[in-house]
């Protein structure tokens, strides 16, 4: 198994990004990495370059570039030659902590949308908080998409469907269509189409509308939302638990000897807590419907995040997901172009 | 000042709503109050009828009812009365806490749009929590309605200053559009077009685009979005500040004596901690761009919050927000017009 890294993208590239690749490679023995960056600045982070190959990149493409242009003209960035060594079979996966738009614009473009998927949809995996440590559920779109159709929608089903059962190994996943209530009925023009849809599919265990206010108490393994919603909701759950985690830190260090104390005493707590709301764990968020798994991790990510990810990655690899959606989508040409011509 | 009640609302209706109202009636001697709802059930709550009118209503929309049919057939509901009430001119503003699509329709439908208004948005003040207890900002549409044109949420930027202006008491309040990145160029057509709009508005403090992350840091102090994204966001922010706490109450409980102690200690920072993300004490939702005050304080509303909403209530009606409103669309009713001509 190979894969092709963008040693370039991140807050901490590329020392983290390498260390990163270095945990991994000592932790994967059957996987070889190909770090694009510049030579110059690469070679020498590398502490041993066992199955590591430096392949020279000589651009770089900035976390505040306008991302589709950047990755027309670059050719020779990191991203770019990165994600086409994907696209020449030299490499089974991409992974990039770098600008989400560029390495979007570069599945898209360069690595290339599975035949019969409309629009690829940005996969990411969350915990839910209610149960234990290893609970999880998987939401997409969550920005890859602005402005969505429902047939879009349909389609994500099928990809979550598969991501929650070859990667988080869930049986039989519920998969779910976030919307503003749960009764079917719920929802503007777009969301109670695609309940139509859905519903209409035995292909898929639907288990109806769920509201965000659910998510992280486990109401669905499978999220399926428009991008600019699910982008609004995923956010939004990050940045609340966020606030909340800073506002107990704020007023217990504000809050006297007492409280400190306190604090000392729930530290093994607080770790727990911290353990579970960490979804870094489950690695990055996946450009699902594209010809090979293409993987953002986020731009504060270290080292150990980027190893993570790396396993995340070799799971999707080994577990041949892409095929297996490639496959579906094949038998099922002819029924999903009659459902998008249905489709508003 | 008169404020019509649905007696019948919520979980904890008609004791709490009662009890609420009596609270309310202690503390501000200018209030008159109508009760609507069955006279032998709320005759016998009321301890002193002082200021306190009970009119007999002998239906109730129950919480699960489809909304609109409910309203247009159960002329005699608590519902039906009290918006008739308002709409008559026998009451200044409308307060439930019962089911919230047939407050909306009652809303729309019996109290009435104020003209130039397309669609009255549904608003809420929620605590911006790195700042101290009374920072907050508002937020509209959070689900009066799922389909939305640009021309509605330019519309509720006038409202939503208003509010802030009038009922938060903050000056020239910054106005922020949510959308899934802060650059003028992000979103889906709608949020492109809705940029442009208020761009073009000399008369809003418009500071561009805003994400759903930051919303308790204060990003903005009205934050304006279509019904069906800014229900998701809110609902997914309050989701996971529950599960926070919920998760750190488990752990604690599980974490042993010594966990237990730790948490005894941090007792008052604990408390500090609800009271900040606890905002129940800036009352209910209100329904902005119909007639009067329509407020919808929620469903597990105890006395403290009923008493609070109506402290917002009479906020509002001292304050003449709505008349400001009216005037504004009243005087710019010609823009307007133009707005809506070229608004997709």
């Amino acid at each position: 198994m190979k894969i092709a890294i963008d040693a370039m993208g991140g807050d901490y590239a590329p020392t983290e990004i390498v260390k990163g690749v270095e945990l991994a490679r000592d932790k994967y023995s059957e996987i070889e990495f190909q770090l694009y960056g510049p030579l110059d600045q690469i070679k020498p982070l590398v502490k041993n370059n066992e199955r590591i190959d430096i392949i020279n990149a000589d651009e770089v493409i900035g976390m505040g570039e306008e991302p589709v242009r950047a990755v027309m003209r670059k050719k020779n960035s990191s991203i770019d030659l990165a994600a086409k060594a994907v696209k020449d079979h030299q490499a089974d996966a991409f992974l990039s902590a770098g600008n989400t738009g560029a390495i979007l614009t570069a599945g898209l473009f360069i690595v290339g949308r599975i035949k019969g998927i409309d629009r690829p949809g940005l996969t990411t995996t969350m915990p839910v908080v209610t149960r234990g440590d290893q609970s999880k559920f998987v939401m997409l779109d969550v920005g890859a998409n602005a402005d969505s159709k429902a047939f879009n929608l349909y389609q994500y089903a099928f990809m979550g469907k598969y991501y929650a059962e070859q990667v988080l190994k869930i049986k039989n996943p519920r998969i779910g269509l976030l919307n503003n209530g749960t009764e079917p009925d719920k929802g503007d023009m777009l969301h109670k189409h695609v309940h139509k849809l859905l519903s209409q599919n035995d292909d898929l265990n639907f288990i109806g509308n769920v509201e965000s206010r659910e998510l992280l108490n486990g109401a669905a393994d499978v999220v399926v939302s428009d991008g600019f919603t699910g982008n609004a909701a995923l956010k939004g759950i990050e940045g609340a638990a966020l606030s909340v985690m800073n506002v107990i830190k704020d007023t217990i260090m504000s809050g006297g000897l007492r409280s400190k104390l306190g604090a000392l005493m729930l530290k093994k707590s607080f770790k727990q807590i911290g353990n579970k709301m960490d979804y870094s764990k489950y690695g990055g968020a996946v450009l699902m419907g594209v010809k090979a798994p293409v993987v953002k991790t986020h731009g504060s990510s270290k080292a150990t995040t980027v190893r993570n990810t790396i396993g995340q990655i070799k799971t999707m690899v080994d577990s041949k997901t892409v095929n297996q959606i490639v496959n579906y989508f094949d038998v099922h040409a002819d029924e999903m172009k009659e459902i998008k011509k249905n489709s508003k």
